[in-house]
């Protein structure tokens, strides 16, 4: 493989020294960007521009040619585990994702197979290796998956959800069938996240954007438990490098402590947290991944410098800082916005790293 | 007036002794009672109920028929007072609330009026003298009010919202302009909360459903700021009785320590943190209501019994506990789920007050 020319993502999540502070973007490839409309036009629709390696790899560029970002994500859907599980995904315009089978009951979890990740996944594999190549070692490319419970909810809510009546509903009244859902899925993510490490994938990330709806009890039950399994299963060295994994789940600013003790290497945070608490708390034994609020990319220029050097000063002095947004970068937010944002985070953060 | 015959309700909030711990639910008026479903067929649609006061009475009182609960609360919407304002408040069946005239400048923001609630909101205070004297001085009335930051999210949005992207470009791009909308809807909240008081609400609970979406700075500055003045500014007692309020903000469990420190009675806690923490955290200077999972009511009953005994536990002995559920009830509860709950909470908690 070619050398890495910018490792400082890969440096800084393993909390050794950089020159300034590493950033990239959630939802860096997107919709606010009009080269990816155009790209997603061409494809016909979403789920053609994922299962299309060429077309995901373009996608995945495409923002790293505006921005001086310093690591890539691959470009894919968080419930692509799922679809090949025989669920049926769809998009419906304006809706957000729908499956065509969601889980009701034991019978429909005893069903699910595990996803062989180079079998019925492979299209993902293969954008992995396409874009791997193409980047030709300027930056790191980050892998990832959704966690069992976010990807859960999907699954038996049948979409989208605002208060999550139906998962509930098994956790609370049927927890033993949630369970083997949520075991199974743990087993899917290993081998899908390690197949992406083998394929090509530097780092890897896992998403829970729907953890912080449970208690403190329910989310360890629920959602951190097999975090933890898929850590512990995950290959953490892959020819010689470290492939450091790195956990977020949105409103779980109470529970960093836990998140911590998973044995990931690096926790992304929302903007609900001051990152210099979050540092007192987990900064001795993990990095930080955050934590701007997306929002403020709609303010004028200034006020996008000021955030990003309050946020710098809030990590202050020390290593294991990779900059970001707190979740995805909104779909009407000026491009240029992003670039401002990108490169106040390398203009003011060098004075921490001497 | 009548004297009142169960005070546990306020003696918890005012952190004085009880038998049992009190108990009412969040929307414990509402979609999940078929009663309240013919009465509300009966209006016609929800803001008819809400601007009839013998209706609002009736389905005030309606829960109260069915279980032991510890206080009435108004039946009422959170966005009285915007529409009050003019904004043209409507639902759209299976939409929620939305406004015709939604705030997008600051001449949209000074042209608002501050109601004059014997006024434009006359239809509340009516509802409140009907349910308070129907109400016989069984147990308390609580009045309640949206917060300045919440109410704004819907004025400015036009509507419910998941991203809330309108109002933060507001918050960052045009801040002064937020400031005079939520200073605005400060000065209404107390004229509103305090004719509620001389009408005969006998405690007042502030909802800040969506000041959680807001980063702890943004939090103090654009919601919390707001209800300390709100706070400041409420008849405290009335005809020689103490007036508790309550706050509560959805998802701020990190923020305990500002929100206690408001001069607020009493805090109101979601189902994402632990009440034991809760009570280390604050439980010296304010009493706590919750904080049940609204979801667990969906289990069979010996299930939520134990979640009441969990909760009971994690509060512990003491007083300043008003029991509660996170949020909302949900509207497909079954009501006899709701009547377990509301027995398990005075069946196992008289252990904790001796």
């Amino acid at each position: 493989m070619t050398p890495l020319k910018n490792d400082r993502y890969l440096r800084a999540l393993l909390k050794q020294p950089v020159d300034v502070t590493p950033v990239w973007m959630m939802r860096q490839a997107g919709r606010y960007l009009p080269e990816y409309k155009a790209t997603r036009a061409e494809a016909g629709d979403f789920m053609a521009l994922c299962t299309n390696p060429e077309l995901a790899c373009e996608v995945t560029l495409q923002p790293l040619r505006r921005f001086p970002l310093d690591a890539a994500i691959l470009f894919s859907d968080i419930l692509t585990i799922p679809d090949a599980m025989g669920l049926g995904l769809y998009f419906e315009t304006g809706e957000g994702p729908k499956f065509k089978h969601p889980i009701t009951d034991k019978a429909g979890v005893d069903n699910l197979p595990v996803p062989d990740p180079e079998m019925e996944l492979k299209y993902v594999m293969d954008a992995v290796r396409t874009i791997r190549k193409n980047l030709k070692g300027e930056v790191p490319l980050i892998g990832f998956s959704g966690s069992p419970w976010t990807l859960a909810t999907y699954m038996i809510e049948g979409g989208s959800s605002k208060a999550f009546t139906k998962i509930k509903k098994m956790a609370f009244a049927e927890p033993a069938i949630l369970h083997a859902l949520l075991d199974k899925l743990a087993d899917s993510v290993i081998l899908y996240l390690n197949a992406q490490i083998a394929a090509g994938a530097q780092s890897v990330m896992i998403f829970d954007t729907w953890g912080g709806v449970l208690s403190p009890r329910d989310y360890k039950l629920f959602s951190l438990q097999y975090m933890e399994k898929i850590v512990a299963g995950l290959t953490r060295e892959y020819e010689g490098q470290k492939v450091p994994v790195t956990l977020f789940t949105k409103n779980a600013g109470m529970w960093l402590e836990s998140i911590a003790a998973t044995g990931c290497d690096a926790v992304g945070l929302d903007w609900t947290i001051d990152i210099a608490d979050a540092k007192a708390r987990i900064g001795n034994k993990v990095a930080l991944q955050g934590n701007m609020d997306p929002s403020i990319l709609y303010a004028p220029a200034p006020r996008i410098e000021q955030e990003v050097q309050d946020i710098l000063a809030g990590f202050g002095e020390g290593e294991g800082h990779v900059f970001n947004l707190g979740h995805g970068i909104h779909l009407d937010v000026p491009p240029e916005n992003a670039g401002v944002f990108v490169d106040a985070v390398h203009k003011y953060s060098a004075q921490y790293h001497k």
